[in-house]
């Protein structure tokens, strides 16, 4: 079980392409280029989008306490 | 009684497809395959879900404060 | 006073059938099989109901900050 | 001032009837039979009301974060 | 400045009228008789209301998280 | 950049007029004559404000948790 | 991965144009001119705006916690 502890998963898919599920329904891809402890996320090519919209973020922070769920899109 | 605290149910759980009530009404559903002391969860093959949408995450982490409850699928 | 305290109240239902109130509405009633101090909850046979569904959740973890209330089922 | 001070008050309410505002517009009223220092609060005879609904909960646990205000109802 | 900071307007208002914005819209007004360190306040004679309701809640405490601002009628 | 850290900006305004966007769309303005190291802030001449509504609230103070942000109302 | 974690970004985008995504929906541009450890931003020649309002702000400092993503404007 050790190597799936969440940030084991998160710290896996540094340089990948990942899919962030926001709180508010929204989610965020892009390529995970960093985080820190607090799971505080950086992305590159950062894309916000919903249903109805989708806005370029290029290089984005994330604060943590916005994210619901996060998912290599390797995996999907 | 002190089998049953709720950590002890969560690491009962691994390896066992579970189903999170998350707070915004919607479902998580998957094989747990990780956790941490804070309640962060992982899981593989995870699909969130509502009456109305339906929606493949992969291997996802899911961050604790989201999570209303926590059920393993064998016991419903 | 001092048995009717918070906690006391919580520890006396131990192995009882016990209601809770979510803050979104919601109602889980179910037998209480487990707790820890930070009022993580865990149920058996749990169900989640509103006026218009219900759900059964089988062995069931709540995580404290969704609870608005607990009651014991007897002292109704 | 000093006896006047916020757990003061919660203090010289004990088996006392009080009205607990909750934050989402609806009320609970009860006697207080116990509390901590966290606020969390312990009512007896305990009933859940809005203008619309009606519901007895007997012996009922409150945490602290759904507390709107608190007040002894022989002040009204 | 030191006089002015937000506690020192606090305990210059005690035993005046005072004007509590909650976060959601509605005030409570009532003769301020006492608070903590943490902000959590009493009030005698507090008044619950909003465009359209008003209710009295007697002697009453408010915990600190549902304030957004406190006022001293006076200032009005 | 250290002079522009947030608390310096706060710290520069005192005496001056400002405007606080609060997490709800509303708005309040005033002269700031105090603030402490948590960011509750010490208003004098505030005045709630939205596109309907326009309440004067005098010397005010205001929990920090609520400020979405902080400007001096020299440099608008 | 190092210069890559979220305050290395956030330090790197020091005066420079940067768009702030809010919780609620809305956005801030302007230019950074400081931060502190807490994440709490300094901008210049703000602008708060959504696809309906669009208001200036001025020398403005944001809390932390309403802030769902910064992005530096150069990687858009």
């Amino acid at each position: 079980m050790d190597e799936n502890k969440p940030f084991d998963i998160v710290h896996r898919s540094l340089n990948k392409n990942v899919l962030i599920a926001l709180k508010d329904g929204r989610f965020l891809r892009g390529k995970l280029i960093g985080y820190d402890t607090e799971l505080n996320l950086s992305l590159e090519d950062a894309e916000l989008f919903s249903d109805e919209i989708k806005k370029k973020l290029g290089v984005v922070v994330i604060r943590k306490n916005n994210v619901l769920s996060f998912t290599e899109e390797d995996t999907l």
